[in-house]
């Protein structure tokens, strides 16, 4: 990708997080990227490829910052050693009071929030829920590898529709970050617990569940 | 509150349904409403005195639909005997194809939306969202009355955030209303069951967790 093409959508999410999708002008866009308007028209087409493009820029910045946390947060060793822990990571590096972390949620949530009034920006979000619900869903299966394939992606469906209910409340400014990791890290436990429930059981699980029948 | 205060409120909600928020035109909202542009100034000063106004209602109208179950989907008598049930169902009510939930739906993740860039919307927010998380709180101590407090809170929270981030999904096109709905009613589940965990254990509770080790 172009090194001017790149500064456009990174502008598109600064201009979007802070004015909206609906508050996005061509004019501050350019001025935001240091572009002629004609470059953007170029480059996207019109409104709808450059909101389509931002999307798919937007979710991939997430994915970056969620899967590069051991260079930040913690060690490399650490991050590999406990799945718990590195899914708990993944989400709840989306809930932090960091400026890009905080652009990026906000651009996410209108731009999928506009997907209610203009289809056209249907298919890149769905691409985008699928892609992010399946590594969810992959990481839920390292904490739980016996649990069956369609619990992990219902699971995965869950964390992450909650991560951006979560999320919008703490960006509306109604729930403290605290609060909002707090409740975070409790469904995940939650979910991980559910899952050991509707894991194929193994031998010593069926000897445990039958040991209460042994006591009536 | 006067009819055509009313009625401007329900025109309201039509609008952000229909354009969003930002597409709010107070042209537009006074042929809805079939008041005069000088009525609605008459009755919410500005635009942010109406989009206070029209949160609130919106809230008070999705409250209204939920508690109102019994009167459409089953009987009385059903509605009140189960628990569970009456939560399930009020939860459930929030994610059906019926043009009125999903204009409310829409408008409220609209406003919901705005209180981001609009800090003078977050009053109303909060409040609504304050009620909401207690109600939910309410009906899930009536299913488990042992658990604590602060665990009906933190699953209140869980379920309302959760339901706000399916409703954008499911609005939004990405995910069809029959996996939002199943997704809504595991959570449930899932939370029950949970607060079963950090109960107060009663005498036969503990009974039960002593007995494995007597196998020992």
């Amino acid at each position: 990708m172009s090194n001017r093409r790149t500064a456009i959508l990174e502008a598109a999410a600064t201009v979007i997080a802070r004015r909206g999708v609906r508050g996005l002008r061509v004019e501050e866009l350019a001025a935001e990227a240091s572009v002629s308007k004609a470059l953007i028209y170029y480059h996207f087409e019109d409104r709808t490829g450059l909101l389509r493009r931002t999307l798919t820029f937007v979710s991939n910045r997430a994915e970056r910052y969620t899967t590069e946390r051991h260079t930040t947060e913690q060690s490399a060793a650490d991050a590999t050693a406990d799945p718990l822990r590195r899914l708990e990571q993944a989400l709840l590096l989306e809930l932090q009071d960091l400026p890009h972390v905080r652009e990026n949620s906000i651009a996410w949530g209108e731009l999928r929030a506009s997907a209610v009034f203009d289809p056209e920006l249907r298919g890149e979000l769905a691409l985008a829920s699928v892609i992010w619900v399946r590594e969810v869903a992959d990481q839920l299966g390292e904490v739980r590898p016996t649990a069956p394939e369609s619990a992990l992606t219902a699971g995965a469906e869950r964390l992450t529709a909650l991560l951006e209910g979560l999320s919008a409340r703490w960006l509306g400014g109604i729930l403290p970050l605290a609060d909002a990791r707090a409740r975070m890290r409790e469904a995940i436990g939650v979910e991980v617990a559910h899952l050991a429930r509707s894991a194929t059981p193994s031998a010593q699980d069926l000897r445990q569940a039958d040991a209460p029948d042994e006591l009536d």
